[in-house]
């Protein structure tokens, strides 16, 4: 590929908000991040201080990277994002409620054209151009973090459907009558048992119902979480296995009936519960396989994302920005 | 929309391919059923005489509408078909077993362009050029028979995945650790309950458990079918009425994933059970909005498809042949 005058090679900003930290960057075609930067999202507590800030932080870097006339827009990947309205809606993890006209809000700041979508969709379309899914026309996302996301591509692009709100499979019931989820008022979604708070619930379980020996014992209760549970299962502790065990296998059934759905050649695994390995793997991919029907048996991979956490939603949120008009 | 010279029209022919029947008939671009007839499909033990006979039967219809110089291509819907590959593989419904060459079978018979693919699709084809689904880019086409198929329109396509199978929405478990499927041999999926073969599952369990009083109890077991249910319900039978109650709860609850997915405009469904109207539409529209999360509530149409059953997959299968390069 001959670049002969890379100056005026066009770029995009990448941003990613998140509930405690916003992580934005600009980037190439090429999904080279040129600069990278995060802020608080947390601290704010009106949207228009937010944008305000983040404005005071990308202006000396649009500069650096050689002035506003080189970007050739905003990529915005936020938690309840809606890719058709340009708003976020209720997201309970941000610090501002209702509906809110964030791509009006940053383009009017910015004065350059902006695109959103939400965080699990960035993170998909990030895979599919610069990560895991390169080359794929039909994977499923799924991000395992203090929530499950998703993002579907099929026929080469993401499924937003009527609304713009495709994607929510950390909403399906896997478990009908299941455990509760607090958020939702809904019982036996997914999200209830394979996030990181699904994995602090079910070691709360299995410490109040069985007596197996554990390590997790000595420790009071609301320091149990995903990461103590992980640090013990990988020292060898039986129920902290047992924890990761379960886990995989309701998120294997799930991946089971998400694959009847759009017979995927991947599902791209990201976040947190990731870093679990073989531990959360394993049962996941037997009780995928074991759920599914013979005709879809042993061809779908189960791929871990490896592109560097912080980048990828940056990564993602940038390359809608190559779509834009 | 001027039609000067309709004899020079291009026309298709649609072939729906069923267990017991095959109808098939030539279709012009705007839907209208030129011509139509239907053969059996099980008299046929060889595929090749299936082929044979389904030749000399369009061969005078195709002298009747113009002649084949008239007809762009054969577009046909069968079970277990594979767009990709235009095979039909190992279809229990069928009387030929194993992986069948079936475009290539009827391209050699017919020297016309073959195009190919499962039972399902076909039908959600026709919806979406003729039917209720006119003009949505986003629906999910559930039939509910025997067994029950599904067509999934995501971005105005259907949803094929890599590898041609995707959509086989009945096989998605709904109660893990459920009901036996005989010819999958899974549990809970959604075909063991939401199908004519499961509500006959369901009455013959809920006469064995319970004591209500029902004329059901005055029939033989192997009379027990989803029509006498469906006859004894609306004669206000209580059983009757709760086995449909429950077919719709189960349907319902899976309807809910399907939405989260791919967040469709509508679901439109398709076959038998739907005679059953309200009895089971009802509990269904109830069960799927208890189960979803609040961004998708009260906006997603359930829909009964209003093509004449044995028109709509021969639209269907004919709609394929546009797309023909």
């Amino acid at each position: 590929m001959s670049r002969t005058n890379p100056s005026l090679e066009q770029l995009a900003i990448g941003v990613d908000i998140g509930g405690t930290g916003t992580k934005f960057g600009i980037v190439d075609r090429l999904g080279n991040l040129l600069y990278s930067s995060e802020m608080s999202t947390r601290k704010h507590n009106e949207v228009e201080s937010f944008i305000a800030d983040l404005h005071a932080n990308l202006v000396p870097m649009i500069e650096q990277a050689g002035g506003i006339g080189r970007i050739k827009g905003i990529g915005l990947g936020a938690p309840n994002g809606n890719y058709y309205t340009g708003t976020v809606e209720y997201a309970p993890n941000l610090p501002w409620k209702g509906i809110l006209p964030f791509s009006k809000m940053i383009e009017d700041t910015f004065k350059l054209p902006v695109v959103l979508t939400n965080d699990a969709n960035a993170a998909a379309l990030g895979e599919m151009m610069y990560g895991a899914a390169q080359g794929m026309n039909d994977f499923i996302m799924i991000t395992l973090g203090t929530g499950v996301g998703s993002g579907i591509v099929a026929n080469g692009k993401l499924i937003y459907g009527h609304d713009g709100f495709a994607g929510e499979l950390g909403h399906t019931i896997i478990i009908p009558d299941g455990r509760m989820h607090e958020g939702t008022g809904k019982r036996g979604s997914l999200e209830s048992y394979a996030s990181a708070t699904g994995v602090r619930l079910t070691a709360l379980e299995l410490l109040a119902n069985s007596n197996t020996p554990s390590v997790l014992r000595n420790l009071p209760q609301d320091q149990i979480d995903s990461k103590v549970v992980y640090d013990a299962a990988i020292e060898g502790d039986e129920l902290a296995k047992e924890i990761f065990e379960y886990t995989g296998k309701i998120l294997g059934m799930a991946l089971a009936n998400f694959v009847m759905f759009s017979s995927p050649e991947a599902i791209i695994l990201f976040g947190g519960l990731t870093k679990a390995g073989e531990l959360i793997l394993k049962p996941t991919r037997e009780h995928m396989e074991a759920n599914l029907i013979q005709v879809f048996q042993n061809k779908v991979k189960i791929l871990v994302s490896h592109l560097k956490a912080s980048d990828a939603a940056i990564l993602g949120a940038s390359a809608l920005v190559w779509d834009l008009k």
